[in-house]
Parts: structure tokens; C-alpha cells; sequence
């Protein structure tokens, strides 16, 4: 009845591919990529396991929780392994500070670290095992993200959570052992949960996107287990997730090169815990402000800086900044999140972007604030996304302007390995004071292939040790 | 930056609709057609509750749940409240016996229900405050149904799915007395989980797309209730749930007299437990085999039917019906429930379409296997939904003619109350063997808002005794 060709086979070739995957085919490279992922996932984790949203979500799931079998990052308290990836899922994303596949604009490791990690502790696994099962459920959720990008994203689905379902399912199921044919039904029981909007950013829904996509994989993955079906197509199939989400899927996409290119070798990590549209902003403003500083005789960069003379900040900006972050007066931190004009204030006064910049406190804050409704954001189709022109117009009539063609944190100017451990190590000492206890975390990440049983990575996590 | 008129707060107006009804205001055919909605969604999860789909996903999640706060209905066993919402959503869906609000084909008290009834005999609540509940979770699903109905159902979502998410939200946050405000964010948190698609449908993916709905309905509702925020306006704004899942919402549609017109009584009741597109070519079929009994001078209605005159079966109806049910030859009793020919050959055969129509070995009788063969089906824009036109071309060159203009179930002929509780029985009977005990629970039912704890009646349902 239907004269289109049929589709590629998208679910039961990705079902395969995660079944027979050996680790072996792993090249080194990703496998360092994925300890890097690890590493930086994890210290989001503890950079954000004590923010409101997640004590918040606790204090509503604990009554119907089930035994302990995993551990909430940074918490020490154990909870059944469902509840794990939905906690673990939402203070992993809480504080924005996540990697980035950049062709999707998926945060990869959150929803299938969250949901992974959980599963293995709860069952026992190998640092290995854990780590190939990591890998092969970022492939999975980043292959499907190709496939409805960027028209997913542009009308207002969160993909991460869209897509991470798939991964949490694809990466679970690996660990279950399952064969193809379940794999395929736990991708099908992840399609008929897809879900995750926009809409909520700017309320603790938005982490909430991240802990559900977890939650709702490792579900997919344990039905398809025992043998719940659930479809065999349901990716490609007419009335299925792609060609539902997205008008004209590319369901090429997900099997290009499958085996060969990896996913994870198009993974960034933010050094700015805010949307990662903004991060060229960020720096803009921050060289800016050493330029001034210099230019005003004062040779220490983290001098005080006086924001008076600054009448405007002029940013010409790709238009998805606009679409994204354009809270011109946020109110609240979370608010702040999606605040283009805030960060450009406070990178501009502070000379650097942390946690700290999404307080309520520092939203609030008077220099912030007025400093901030001089902001001028201009959408110009011809920036590129990695790219800003910044310029400051003095009271005085004299202007100062900086191009910056990619920000830091992309793949042209990545993270190197010291300053991912130095952004763990940030995240983790305010959670873990022990002597050596980040030390013995981060070494444990960096090596976790050579580990037992991953599941000592989550109990080390635990502030009062093991 | 946008010129559009800003939508109805249809959020933030549900929300406070919720909140503020008054038990006084239900009029009481509302209330009883939700006694109704309530004895119907009973019947059936007892008839399914020991289906393979409900053993199998509680075997899933069995090491996972949590604390004994609410019954499998049917089972006797106690599990977690939100494991009770998911597993009670699969087995009261698992038959396709579903009632239906017919302008947007929702089946809208399974999602509602389970997740409600599991809140409630948790909690503990009233019957007069669970049927409140009930009343007002079915207004809004079947409300922000309307505003994305026919279009969401017609490209492929399962509309009581991404629709009874809400309801379910709605309903829970009712019964746990939260203000307009956390409403809002309940139905929020209920938008960014909304999800459920028909690719799954001939697998058990299908039920679980109601049991997810109803957990994580509850969910959000819990969630809300602590305090856990999810945005204000999630289901109209520019990039909210009603237009990322259609095109051109019809965002006037959920305030549409409300509280003055009321959802349930646009529910109908299925005599048959397939999909409500085939029951005028059941219904069609049954009253042919009882002319041809006739006809060949049987006079005894009940007697052996002879199929082997019946060179074909020429079935002209709504190409709905082709879309949602044209498996011409099911395998399995749940590809079965796909598939107009198999319905329409158990009709011709056995003069009724009941559960047993969808066990396996139905399905591959050779009388049925070789009727089935035997149905053409024939789409046509001019027949109705709720009609068809069917003729019997016989080996002799002879024809019988039929035109159902409308089908039992439906709104101009509805089950009474007395078709409905026989139904109910029929269902419940082999649940529940004790002497008396269909009787009683049947009773409680019809008056579940003089009860003072509704938990009496999920555990009445069970096999061994309250």
C-alpha cells in the first residue's frame, strides 16, 4: 500500500551491533574518551547531588522506594537502582556542566552513565564491562540523535532526554547480556517512552528530563530482559520514533559507518556550567575584561574590575543563543541557566563563570544585575555557532571588540585531560573532604577498564568514604 | 519578537479547575457515568490481570519495588504504589476492552485510575474524594486530548498515552490536595514525560504505554507536591507539549465550557475487547451468521455455524480501520487484535468476539485461519467510523447484505448498566471464585462514594479475600 522504499533496518542493526560488539574493537582512543566522559559525568554528579532538585525529588520517591542496591552520588545513602538513575540522572545535569556531542547538542553520558552505573553496581560488573557498555550506549543514543537533528532540537524537544533513553536502554541491555531480539524490544519499549520538552526549562523539570531517560532506559532494558516485547522497528518504522519526532528523519544516519566512527570522538566538555551556546560569550567577555584591565594599568588580571565605564555590551550572536538563552532579567538561578546576558555580566565582572554564578545570591546580586540590563544580544545568521562578536561600548565613547571563532571547551580547542581532572577535582572537594579521597576517585575513574567491580565507584563517591 | 496572540492559559486554567472543584458541582449523571468508567476499568483489569504482559513486567520490576502500600488488582499481591499504578495500567488495558471518549479515541479511566486507585489505597481516601479525583483526571486527559485530536492519533502517537499522563497527574495531585500552583507543575512534569506511540502496538509495548502513563502521572504529581517545580505553561506555549506533538493545536478546545460540559459523557463502553474501529464489522458479521442460520432453516441461533458457503467476505469501512487493524494474518493473539479479517471471521463463526477470540490458539484454528483468508477489506471515505457495509459473496453466487450504520457500544447505543455489570462479571468471575464475591465487589462499585476507605475495593479483588 506504500510506494516509499522501506527504510533501513535502524533498530535490529543497532540491536546487533550492541549484542556483538566485542571490546577488543574498541580502539584506544575512545575508550580513553569514555573514561574522560566518566570522570566529567562524575563530578557533575558531585558538583550537583546536594542542590534542591534532587533533595526535592528524594523527598517525593523515598516512600515508595525499593531496597538499597545502588548509591546516590556524593550522598552515601543507597536506594533501589530505578531511583538511582532517576537521582543520579537529575544532579548529574543540574548544574549544566555536562559534555556535549556537538553535532546533536545531546549531552551523552548523563541519562546512560546515570542509568548504567546503577544497574552495575546493583548486579556487580567489571570496570570493563561497564565501560564497553558505556561506549556502545552513547553510540546508540548519539546514532539516533543524528538521525532527527537538528530538527529535534530546533522545535523544542530536549534531545538528551529523547534520545538518552535509547542509550540508557541500549547501554543496560548490553549489561544484562541480552541477545539482538530483546536488544531490538528494549529499543522499542525506549521509543514508546521517549519524551522530554523544552517547555520546562528554567524549572527543575529540565534535570527532571535527564533522571526520567535514565529511569525509563533501565526500565526498557529489565522488561526486555524477562521477555517483554516491545516492537521490532519501532525506530524506522512508519508510524515510529523517527518519522514521529521529526518531519524528514535521515534514517541513513544512524548506520553510517557504524563500527568504524564513534561517537564519542565528537564529544566536548564544557568548561562554563550554562547551555553551551553561550560559551563563546563567555570567553569573549572574559578577555575582554583582562584587556581592560591591562588597558587601565592594572597588571593583575584577577584585579578589581569597575564595571561603571561599560555603557553597553554589544554581542552579535548565532541565532540559536537566541532561541536558547535569551532570560534578558532572570530571577532565579535556574532562571539564570537560560540567561545569555547573565553570564556575559558576571564573566565580564568576575572574569570567570562557575557554580557559583547560578545562585540565587548572584542573580540577585546589584552589580550583576545592572551590569547585566546593558546587554545587547543580536541574532546574525552569519556567526557561526562556536563563535561571538563581542563589543563593549565606554561610557566615554570609545568602544572594545573581540572576535572569538570557537570557544573554549569544542573540539578545536578542547579540554585537555589535566583541566578535565582539574574541573572534577573542583566539582568534587566541596563533597568529598576527606584527605585523598578526590585524589583516590579520580585515579579510580581514570583506570576504571582495570576495576572488578564498578561499583566501588560509586560507593568511593560516598562523602564519609566506603 | 513574536506577533502571534498569546494562547489561552490553558495550563494554569486547568490547574486551577482542578484545584478548586467542588464534589457538589459533579452533576450526578457524571458521577454515575463514573461509576460506570470505574466497574468497566475493574472488569477488565481483573480479566487481564494474569496475563503473560503483567507477570512478565512485574518479574522485571519485582527486585526493584518498594514498600507494600497498594494491590495488583486481581492478584491479592501488594507492591509500591508506583509499580501498582504501571502493572494495574498494563493488565486493565491488556484486553482491549477499554471504555472510550470518542472524539479523540482516548480509553481514558486505565491510566487514570490505576494510578489514582494506588494512590488512594495507599494514602487512604474516601470514595467520594477517589471518584472526584476520577472524574476530574478524565476532564483534563480527554481535554488536552482534544486539542491535538484527531491529528496526534492520526500520524501514529497513542493518544491515551501522551494524553492519560495528565489525566493521571491531574487526578493524583488532586486526591494529594495540591494548590493551583503545583498543579501547574504537575501538569508540566506530566507534558515533559508525555509520550507513547502506536509502533509498538501488536506487542506488549502497547499495554505499557498506559502503565507508564499512569506512573508517571503519579510521579509528577508527587514530585509537585514536594515542591518540585516544572514550568507554568507546558502545554501551550510556543514550544510546549500541545505544539510539538501537532502541528495546529486547537488550544481554545480545553477551555471549551468547562465545568459546564463534562468529558465523561462522551464515553462509550466496548462489547468487544479489540479495537473500537472494527466493532460495527463484529456486529455486522454476528447478524449476518444469524440470518444465514436462518436462512438454512437452523432455528436455534447458537447452532453449528458451516463456513465452507462463504467464498468471501467483502467488509467496506472508514479507512481508519485499515490504518489501525488490517493484519491479515495475526501469528499471536496480540498481532490478532491488529487485524480486522481475524475479528471478522470469529464473528462469522462463533457469533461473539470475547477474550478467548485473542488466545493463540484461536488465532491459528484452521476454521478461523481459513475464513480469515477469505475477508477482503475495501477502504471508503463515504462509511463512517462507527459504521460498515459487509457482504457475504457465497460459493452459489448468492450474497447476503449488511449496513451497521452504528455499533453496539457506541453513543446512540450504549451498554446500560445492566450489559455493563454483566460484562464486569464475566470478567470477574474466574478471578474471584468465592460464592458472593463478584456480587460484592460489583456492589461496591456502584456505590464507591458512600465508602469510606476506596482501598476496600482494590483489595476485595482479591482471589483469596479482602
Amino acid at each position: 500500500m506504500d510506494a516509499t522504499p522501506a527504510p533501513p533496518d535502524v533498530t535490529g542493526t543497532l540491536a546487533r551491533f550492541v549484542a556483538d560488539s566485542e571490546w577488543r574493537s574498541i580502539p584506544p582512543g575512545i575508550r580513553h574518551e569514555a573514561r574522560r566522559a566518566l570522570l566529567n559525568w562524575l563530578g557533575c554528579a558531585l558538583g550537583g547531588c546536594r542542590d534542591e532538585a534532587v533533595c526535592t525529588a528524594l523527598d517525593a520517591m523515598r516512600d515508595f522506594a525499593g531496597p538499597s542496591q545502588a548509591t546516590l552520588l556524593g550522598r552515601g545513602e543507597r536506594i533501589d537502582a530505578m531511583n538511582a538513575a532517576l537521582l543520579n540522572g537529575i544532579a548529574s545535569n543540574i548544574l549544566d556542566f555536562d559534555d556535549t556531542h556537538l553535532r546533536t547538542v545531546i549531552h551523552p553520558t548523563v541519562p546512560v552513565a546515570s542509568a548504567l552505573l546503577a544497574l552495575a553496581e546493583h548486579r556487580g560488573a567489571s570496570g570493563a564491562d561497564f565501560l564497553h557498555a558505556l561506549v556502545l550506549g552513547i553510540e546508540v543514543e548519539c546514532r539516533i540523535g543524528n538521525a532527527v537533528s537538528p530538527a529535534q532540537f530546533d522545535e523544542g524537544w530536549h534531545v538528551t532526554s529523547t534520545c538518552g533513553v535509547f542509550g540508557a536502554a541500549a547501554a543496560c541491555g548490553r549489561l544484562l547480556g541480552l541477545d539482538a531480539q530483546r536488544l531490538a524490544w528494549a529499543l522499542g519499549l525506549a521509543a514508546t517512552q521517549a519524551s522530554g520538552i523544552t517547555a520546562v526549562h528554567g524549572s527543575m523539570g529540565k534535570s527532571f528530563n535527564m533522571g526520567h531517560a535514565a529511569r525509563d532506559g533501565l526500565a526498557a532494558a529489565l522488561l526486555a530482559a524477562r521477555g517483554f516485547t516491545g516492537g521490532e522497528h519501532c525506530i524506522e518504522a512508519a508510524r515510529g520514533f523517527a518519522r514521529l519526532f521529526v518531519r524528514r528523519p535521515d534514517l541513513d544516519a544512524p548506520l553510517d559507518r557504524l563500527g568504524t566512527a564513534w561517537e564519542l570522538s565528537q564529544v566536548a566538555y564544557k568548561p562554563y556550567p550554562c547551555g553551551i551556546v553561550a560559551h563563546p560569550v563567555i570567553d569573549a567577555c572574559i578577555e575582554l575584561r583582562a584587556a581592560l584591565l591591562q588597558a587601565t594599568s592594572n597588571a593583575a588580571g584577577n584585579a578589581a574590575f569597575d564595571a561603571g565605564p561599560v555603557a553597553r555590551i554589544e554581542l552579535k550572536v548565532h541565532p540559536l543563543v537566541i532561541t536558547m538563552m535569551s532570560n534578558a532579567q532572570p530571577a532565579t538561578g535556574l532562571q539564570a541557566k537560560l540567561s545569555t546576558a547573565h553570564v556575559a555580566a558576571v564573566a565580564l565582572l568576575h572574569g570567570r563563570v562557575g557554580v557559583d554564578a547560578f545562585t540565587d545570591d548572584c542573580v540577585s546580586d546589584p552589580g550583576v544585575t545592572a551590569l547585566r540590563g546593558r546587554v545587547a544580544l543580536q541574532a546574525d545568521a552569519g556567526i557561526a555557532k562556536e563563535a561571538v562578536e563581542a563589543t563593549l561600548q565606554m561610557a566615554d565613547g570609545t568602544h572594545h571588540h573581540r572576535r572569538v571563532a570557537v570557544a573554549t571547551g569544542s573540539l578545536e580547542r578542547p579540554l585537555d585531560d589535566r583541566a578535565l581532572e582539574e574541573k572534577f577535582r573542583v566539582l568534587a572537594q566541596g563533597v568529598l573532604p576527606a584527605p585523598g579521597a578526590v585524589d583516590a576517585l579520580a585515579a579510580l575513574a581514570w583506570s576504571i577498564d582495570d576495576a572488578p567491580d564498578v561499583g566501588r565507584l560509586a560507593r568511593m563517591s560516598s562523602p564519609t568514604g566506603e
